[in-house]
């Protein structure tokens, strides 16, 4: 009986790439990842969807009156698409989402443009691109939890000649309010634990890149307290490079739960409050000005904008010619902003 | 006795230009902008520091409880300066910024792109040039008045074979959170007849261009109700220029006052309140995603950012897949920022 045959073969199929735990089906239908589970755009989409639903359940842990993320699964006109999670008005997160998203088509002008403008040698007209990508961040109501964000992804391109090229990019950086020297210890230690295991060289060099990156340069300050963030790494293989960005998105939740825990129940006022909207302000400045992914994601034909700003806070504040003093709990943190730390460094001897 | 001669002949000056009711100093030195009171860099200053007075006692006579603007004079290493006037947190007006700025010096290249990218012939390396303009944007408390922008702008550059060229540039658009069509209609009409006095093209033509640039491309929505809007104008004469912007700016205030009267105490609750800060997340996005002004001023080097990011709203809301049902009264706001609609149109016979 062939039908019976077929459910039973699909759902072999399942268990074997394990959907079952998922946030919703896969944006590439089963049996064709599973026909090319070898090939890097399978494994990528199957490591993001499981990275994805981890940690939305490790969240939803941390949720005290049971709010669960909302699950959209989207397509895409042009080819592809995603699965959105956001839990907004949670008790312990303000507004959380993470998103998974496998697209193809055509590359975007404004795109080909911003890959030139960082080293790349592309030719002109309509490239076929390929990439799959997780994207997160978190933002938490209680001001002494920080803010999160990471993003993984892996990109293809095929030139005009036929020829494939890939890279993978991504990063982990953390954006407290008020400074605790432990949590941003305990967060950049994971994440140089997770680059060591592959290259003892990634930390420095991804550490100082974040630190560039997420640099708001009309005010002059970084956004946060920093972690690791690359891009188009192609070396020394593409398994190599595979294993690297599944250590570092399976690092995020032992960087950061730990934090939400410790910090989640902490009293507050007002002035936290205040103080916490005001800095959401400089994340939304960061994101709407200068970030790529949300550049990136808002010039793609067809693109998602409600899974693009899903990045943006429940709520953020802009008071004129605001400036804590310098020896506030909030100056504090504006130092480090200012003039980034290096929060690995040994103590120096006398 | 010379001293005593000279506080004269500079009291002198300065009754003639009447600077007694400024919100500060021009920025151009009294007895320059006396001696070059002919020029039109000395006319336009005059003129904008004269409607940012009177703008700025008008409002200020709304508030219930007597918050006053804060003003700060600023200069700039560059060349030039400005006067910002703020007023935060009144209880007519959440948050209330009038921005005079008068500088010079080299153009920024990115400054440059973005004029040759609407249609201007300019030749390569640093152009010397001057602006003086007004820039303002109005976020009431209560959701039922409308937020109001506008900016008025002289431009002069030099060419590199010393020729000079100028435009005038501007315009006034409202942003409503709840759609009143007698309000709409009475908006409109002040600036249709500040512009009929000018030109009767002028209106349909400022019209149409407004709801083209206040456009969320991302959204597919307008940023409001419009307005009108002007880049480049540079005919029939720089005095009609000049006059033409001189009556614009001056058509702010009975433009928007009779609406700020009619509304400020209207009855709200949080669904209004929440809906207005929804909407002004969206004010956020044009402002920092699209909005030239924002990114010339952002790219200019020595750039007051403060003055610029004052027309950011106190407070914005973003939330996931927020869409109000058709029928509501958020509804019917955004369908007419969807598709935008002619105020002064004759109603039609049957």
């Amino acid at each position: 009986f062939s039908l019976r045959k077929a459910n039973m073969e699909s759902r072999a199929i399942a268990r074997k790439i394990n959907v079952s735990n998922f946030m919703a089906l896969p944006i590439t239908p089963i049996d064709k990842l599973t026909k090319e589970s070898n090939d890097m755009r399978s494994r990528m989409e199957v490591m993001i969807m499981k990275v994805q639903a981890d940690l939305c359940r490790v969240l939803e842990g941390e949720e005290n009156f049971g709010k669960k993320f909302k699950v959209d699964r989207w397509e895409r006109n042009e080819g592809g698409g995603g699965v959105t999670c956001v839990l907004q008005d949670g008790d312990t997160f303000e507004k959380a989402g993470v998103n998974v998203s496998v697209v193809s088509g055509l590359l975007p002008p404004g795109a080909v443009q911003q890959m030139r403008s960082r080293g790349r040698k592309l030719s002109d007209g309509d490239l076929p691109f390929f990439a799959a990508g997780i994207s997160c961040v978190i933002h938490p109501r209680n001001p002494f939890v920080p803010t999160i964000h990471f993003n993984y992804r892996y990109f293809e391109l095929i030139e005009p000649n036929g020829n494939k090229i890939w890279w993978f990019g991504g990063g982990t950086d953390l954006t407290p309010y008020y400074l605790n020297g432990d949590d941003a210890k305990h967060f950049h230690k994971t994440l140089k634990d997770a680059c060591d295991e592959h290259d003892k060289s990634y930390y420095p060099r991804f550490k100082e890149w974040c630190d560039k990156y997420f640099f708001i340069t009309h005010r002059k300050e970084c956004r946060g307290i920093g972690g690791i963030f690359f891009d188009d790494l192609e070396t020394p293989t593409q398994e190599d490079c595979f294993e690297f960005v599944t250590t570092c998105a399976n690092a995020v939740a032992p960087s950061y739960v730990p934090i939400v825990k410790k910090h989640k129940n902490d009293a507050y006022g007002d002035r936290e409050r205040t103080w916490q909207l005001l800095r959401r302000g400089r994340y939304v400045e960061f994101n709407l000005i200068y970030d790529r992914g949300t550049k990136f994601g808002l010039y793609t034909p067809g693109a998602r904008y409600e899974s693009i700003l899903m990045s943006l806070p429940l709520i953020a504040r802009w008071e004129y010619m605001h400036e804590p003093s310098a020896e506030s709990e909030e100056g504090i943190l504006m130092k480090v902003l200012k003039s980034p730390v290096d929060w690995l460094k040994p103590p120096e001897k006398n």
